[in-house]
């Protein structure tokens, strides 16, 4: 059909009418508003639309044909080209075609994020992974940062050092010891930019081209991506109700043939697995360090959140238990104060700091600096405990009426992990519908729910899985959402709608 | 010799006493308060001056040496071990250990910057690299910062878009519009966390272990450790007044044998080449394009000090030229805020902006959006332009000022080099006498010079090298302090000191 094209060009601003028109036109396509395909008005129509000369209109869309985004039939019109999205939402295509125009060292990276418009207005959203929006203390940050500012030396605004701000590193560490039970120095740990640049760093220091690395089966994809860039083969090991099946290690690590190097790495979520949320049990615990010591391997502690804990005793952390250097510790503030400050931190035997910092030198000198003597100043100031501690009241509540919501809802048919801590859990439901199939049929009802399926990659769960996130929804959110996604539940269930 | 130890250690506080003495002294080892050899009070003594159990400071004691801190003579006493302060002052050592021990995949970062204690009182640092720390707009800064804070949305605060904020890549693209001549659109931008990161992804993307990279010589050495680390082969090719020695690739290229790959990757900084401030000839960069499409390879150009220039026209970035999709421009904002910003970007042909996003991903998911906001609203309400407008005039006359200072000391038995832009100059005195002599003299009289012999790798000059920045010395200062560097030159000269 032909697109009306509702462009608004200014013919007061200094921008030439024809880059205007050629700028409208292309983020439309960029941003979904024209799809391939779709015919666009002759330049005659636009012109007379517009009011201005045809010939800047033709300029327009000779330029747009030149870069590929519209495609002139002869006869037929223009239309907007096959390809022309293809970078923005078809990067795996994007890729594939690189890897062969320039042997680029590429990787399928099977997380990246596209820009994604909805259809749906979602109000319900069970998004996992991120804080409460509603209560980040803007203020006392901006504070922080503030007073961070006014009594900024040339030491803190000129390249520092690679490690980090030692006034946050002492209050890391501090945080550790009390609440983690790592005996830790400020001097074994190094800031990062988040938590994922630790891991990545600890990637291009272990691994060798074919190593073997173990993670958890299920676990987040992005974390493959990481490993497989440093050249890993990444061995999924199941998780059960106690964690890492750590006796099935020897069994599923490949023997080393050509090109197949050792497993000398273990990737773990001790505190609460993702996405099953489970705590590894301490007899594995120990078992993973006997694996480690056995083999020389290493294994990186991911404690991505765990600040929040709502029934028992806090777990102490795995790297409390390591008395022969094994053990790096990876956290971050992501999950306390905001995903886009991005400070993390690893906490190195003493032995791995020098490599650690060397690579970490070459990826980006150092960690922003203003922002980490802020933090430190927030944690100083008693802000950060404070904020933990309304968070863990707040959260637990939202936990309670998630849980109370999908009893009511589900009632037996539904077996829920991973509810003790952190901000998310993960339900199965038993049942034999797609949960794809659900999760599009909830979208109708303004609800997005996660499917864990993905997460699996050997050990495919038999029911349908999702992922519920209830950081950023109040508990009537809660209530009205879970009731809708259980009714999606239903209307897969009696095969009305397939899919969506 | 028994070193005093004098420990201040609090009753008072919270932390057990023995803790208290164990992180005393191993601070005073770690700062170079203590020494190796030094001898340790025997634990009665301390005790005694404490009043305090001697147990207490034997359970220090223990501890020091367990973890190598201390050793135990016996008959001698206790002194502080050979190898203590290994981890901070030794890493190369370090480093080399590690690679016995334990297989990692170390590299020998010959620029990994270890804490250097000065034994003199320097008043005159001719440090380069950095901006004027006495007019670092902090207060306009600040305002940009809180001002985005104060309009911080989720969006802004979560995981936001890898490439970074669109608001800051519309600004970048307008100023490298216009200033550099580069015709780029925000979509071929990306943030990233300073240009370092920047480089290491391009790094990653490009070369294969063998693979080989046309570096310039002279270079700062730390660039040679981005390359090796991603497995290449750098291959100097020295630099003239005209800038890079283009028509010497090809002899300087080794043949691929085994494990030996291909040219695939030039780094250069074309408009004031580092540490020689030339600019690369028209002639020449016509050649370096042709060499690159003739080969297949790509060309970083780095734009690190692009923003000063006073004599002659603006240089145009070699990107400007780019017609084949073959040039990634990399520039910061390190010189023109301050470094600890980590604020840079990577301008990129639309091809390899989702395989470069694919790896910045990994690296670090992406750079702090708070900071890009607010770098956004600083460059869009014209506080950037003032700021660079009148760092051009204070950086000219201190220029000046330099110039003047050198060519009274030395007359002509000096040559200096890029005067015409940036923030230092290469200087080359004909003289016999050591570079690394003249530079520990200096030091007696406050002054600190940077020997450039360092930066060379194939091609040594046979005179002695330094490079001079100016940014952060007042006219005056830059005036005394080449007067006492020149008098330091003549007492090496004099024979009177060869080595200070």
């Amino acid at each position: 059909m032909v697109q009306e094209l509702l462009i608004d060009i200014d013919k007061a601003k200094n921008i030439p009418l024809n880059r205007q028109i050629y700028e409208r036109i292309r983020k439309a396509i960029l941003t979904g508003t024209l799809h391939t395909g779709d015919l666009i008005p002759p330049s005659r129509q636009l012109a007379g639309q517009l009011e201005i000369s045809r010939s800047v209109v033709i300029q327009a869309y000779e330029q747009l044909q030149a870069e590929g985004y519209l495609i002139m039939k002869k006869g037929s019109g223009t239309f907007v080209a096959d390809n022309a999205v293809l970078h923005l939402s078809q990067s795996k295509n994007e890729l594939n075609r690189m890897k062969i125009d320039s042997n680029l060292n590429l990787i399928d990276c099977s997380s990246h994020e596209t820009a994604k418009k909805d259809q749906f207005s979602v109000k319900y959203d069970f998004k996992h992974g991120v804080p409460a929006w509603d209560v980040v203390p803007m203020d006392q940050w901006q504070k922080s940062l503030v007073r961070t500012c006014r009594q900024a030396t040339p030491d803190l605004l000129g390249y520092g050092p690679v490690e980090g701000s030692y006034a946050l590193r002492k209050e890391i560490a501090r945080l550790l010891r009390s609440s983690r039970s790592i005996p830790v120095e400020p001097e074994q740990i190094v800031i990062t930019t988040g938590a994922t640049q630790a891991l990545d760093i600890l990637a291009r220091l272990f691994i060798k081209p074919g190593d073997q690395v173990i993670a958890e089966d299920p676990a987040h994809s992005f974390l493959h991506d990481i490993f497989h860039l440093s050249g890993a083969k990444v061995v999924p090991v199941p998780v059960d109700q106690q964690g890492l099946r750590v006796d099935q290690i020897d069994k599923l690590v490949m023997p080393q043939e050509q090109g197949t190097g050792p497993a000398k790495l273990a990737y773990v979520t001790p505190s609460h697995q993702f996405p099953t949320g489970v705590t590894l049990s301490l007899e594995r615990r120990l078992e993973l360090l006997d694996w480690a010591e056995r083999e020389g391997a290493y294994i990186i502690e991911d404690d991505y959140d765990s600040e929040y804990r709502y029934v028992g005793k806090k777990v102490s952390a795995l790297a409390g238990l390591d008395v022969s250097g094994r053990i790096v510790y990876v956290g971050s503030f992501s999950k306390i104060l905001f995903p886009a400050l991005r400070i993390g931190y690893a906490v190195l035997p003493h032995a791995l700091v020098q490599p650690f910092l060397s690579i970490k030198q070459i990826t980006d000198r150092m960690t922003p600096s203003v922002e980490q003597e802020a933090l430190a100043d927030f944690i100083r100031n008693g802000q950060y405990a404070k904020h933990v501690n309304q968070m863990g009241k707040l959260y637990a509540a939202k936990r309670s009426a998630l849980v109370l919501a999908l009893e009511r809802e589900f009632g037996k048919r539904i077996r829920y992990y991973g509810d003790q801590a952190g901000l998310h859990l993960l339900i199965e439901i038993n049942s034999n519908v797609c949960e794809e199939a659900v999760a599009a049929r909830a979208l109708h009802y303004g609800v997005r729910v996660y499917p864990a399926g993905c997460y699996f990659t050997g050990f495919k769960p038999d029911n349908p899985t999702f992922v519920l996130g209830y950081s950023n929804l109040c508990e009537e959110q809660i209530d009205v959402g879970i009731r809708r996604f259980a009714q999606a539940e239903i209307d897969c269930t009696s095969r009305e709608v397939i899919t969506a």
